[in-house]
């Protein structure tokens, strides 16, 4: 498992990383994000599966009879946030390819179709509706709302799919599809430091925080900074700020988490006074009436500003049943929630899913400095190879292990 | 005066207007510079007046030899902002030439010779250094500096001035010309609401404050919004909201202006913490002690930023003889300071200078909502001419009136 588990990540490494800062740009639809899809069809073919692309642009890799139904699948994503790291998303497809060699090499003969996935633009980071390609297989995003988005240069995804050979006017809700799928296990780097300090390199995820984003519109009046007496002023700037130190003050009275990491400033000049401040307040919490409120705390302490709910998704607990077999297959891991949204949260509505996380010793993720051990991540595999094993084994996913 | 006044607003009116916004964006050396300074030539050349370029990309109208000496000189600049607003330069330019009418249709005959200026780049808003044009003739700015200028998408200066039809290799201090001009008279609307509510329209400037302009870099650690904790977190956000907040309090404190209008985040996405926050503080106060001890106020309350001082002017204390000379030609009009810079502060440290002002209702500056009143602006241009005519019959600027 470990040579081939180096090859396919010494291949993936090179791919839309940005030399000054170290990060990864693979953003849906573009050039770089072309060449992972390229790579993910060679690993396909170079392994005898059967390749395919789906309505909404996820990639498939088939190992069995597509048709034959209650397949376990596998995989993740390999789009990237702006100067992303390089496990976020690639460990859950290197991992998924890695569990199947193991499988095979171990003589284990499935029971039920195998695949793995990579799920298109999972980061929302180009046209701003993380988990594109499953929340429109699942039906969770509408294919017109999809295919009029548009990127921050005013490409429309509609053509950036169609670009990239997918087309827009077969985009929607994939029934057939997901009747095929009998279980969905995704592997994933962790984004915190649970797994940091324990004996544990590998954790089963509980549930997924509910998460949204909100834009705060703060409106004033352009004028010259040199001249305009501090008592004319209507700077908008200020009410920003007030916002950012209510965000971090009312989370940590919460339990929650509470961001600015985006801003947009107009006319943004060094001399004028701003005439609007947008901001993108991320925010997450245990459940969604402390979300609720703390959204609401921070919109009072704005001042005025305009607030729009860009997006929301409320909690997910995963497959109760799915999750203690994968803990016990394993030994008694750890099981853990996170604030992070995936692939996994969105599949979660329509089947029986779990997430495995690979120990993060630094905690770091969306970052150029996201780390993990090679060690971690080998484990990582083998232990989706152990749980891949034990579902492919038995009849239905949700049904006690044999023996 | 009024139907040339408003047939030279009325051609100037529609060039590098932004339809959405209603600002004009007369960047140096782009299209709508290029159609500004079209048509000052036509001005020049419809009056039969001497049309010259000077080495820096200054444009001249002269009427009599301009190697005679001792000339009196008016005018102003006609780049903009982003999004500025119609009054800001062009009301000098315009007001220059209707007085100049006004003097010849009064039949005037001037001892010594008049000139009207457009100097260029005066707001620095494409290359980034305020008042390039004049800086350059007077020598505060290197033509090595100037030449290697980038805007914001990499064009360096020389290239664009050459580009204008301007050698590049010629920018400089230019003393010839220095020595030819007198005395230089620049009209300017009001930023600011001094002569708003009372019964003046027109004010002469004593002093220009002196201003700077700051960066500061608060320096981060780019994170997973939704998954890192609180306290394992360096969002450089807050480090800058903290400092937006210090800004205003000291600068009320204090009596000065201090403001953070520009922001720059990287990576500048929803779901990941900053890992730069880049915000340049543009701070002015009566005297340059108060704008040190702000700037060091401020720098203190912004958490370990890395500060950096990318200009400052230091005060500009308007020549005295002249500044009285002008208030009683002009029948005791008020006499304000103000916090913009202007070319006329360039051209005071090397010739008698004065500066105009007409009554802005509202204030506004740098901004599309910029407004000046016909009558005031007419009021101005006749102040002008008054002074204009005062000047002209006199040997030295400097010297008392006749009489």
């Amino acid at each position: 498992m470990e040579d081939g588990f180096r090859l396919m990540w010494r291949d993936l490494l090179p791919i839309g990383r940005h030399e000054a800062t170290g990060g990864y740009r693979r953003h849906a639809w573009t050039a770089a994000d072309a060449e992972c899809r390229a790579w993910f069809a060679e690993q396909a073919r170079g392994r005898g599966l059967r390749y395919e692309v789906d309505r909404n642009g996820n990639q498939w890799a088939w190992l069995g009879d597509p048709a034959a139904g209650d397949a376990v699948v596998t995989g993740s994503h390999l789009d990237s946030v702006p100067d992303g790291g390089a496990y976020d998303g690639p460990l859950g497809v290197v991992s998924a390819f890695a569990a199947l060699d193991a499988l095979r090499d171990a003589g284990v003969s499935p029971r039920r179709p195998l695949a793995v996935v990579n799920f298109a633009e999972e980061e929302g980071s180009r046209f701003g509706v993380a988990c594109a390609g499953s929340r429109l297989m699942t039906g969770a995003l509408a294919p017109e709302s999809a295919r009029s988005l548009r990127d921050a240069d005013g490409f429309v995804m509609a053509d950036a799919m169609e670009g990239a050979g997918i087309d827009p006017s077969a985009l929607g809700r994939d029934d057939e599809r997901l009747a095929r799928i009998g279980v969905y296990v995704e592997l994933h780097v962790e984004q915190g430091r649970c797994l940091a300090d324990i004996p544990h390199a590998v954790g089963v995820a509980s549930a997924i925080w509910p998460h949204g984003r909100w834009r705060f519109d703060f409106r004033g009046e352009a004028n010259h900074a040199g001249t305009t007496r501090l008592e004319d002023r209507r700077d908008p700037m200020l009410g920003y700020a007030a916002a950012v130190l209510a965000a971090r003050e009312s989370a940590a009275r919460a339990g929650g988490l509470a961001t600015f990491g985006r801003v947009r400033v107009e006319p943004n000049g060094t001399n004028a006074i701003a005439s609007l401040v947008s901001a993108w307040l991320d925010c997450r919490a245990p459940d969604s009436a402390v979300v609720d409120a703390l959204v609401e705390e921070i919109a009072e302490a704005s001042e005025g500003a305009e607030v729009t709910r860009e997006s929301f998704t409320p909690v997910v607990t995963f497959d109760g049943t799915l999750r203690d077999r994968l803990v016990g297959v394993l030994g008694g891991v750890p099981v853990l929630p996170t604030g992070a949204g995936h692939d996994a949260g969105i599949l979660a509505a329509a089947v029986p899913t779990a997430m495995l996380f690979v120990r993060n010793p630094t905690g770091v993720s969306h970052s150029p400095y996201e780390h993990a051990e090679e060690r971690d991540c080998l484990t990582g595999a083998s232990a989706l190879a152990t749980v891949l094993a034990d579902l492919l084994g038995a009849a239905s996913a949700t049904s006690p292990p044999p023996g």
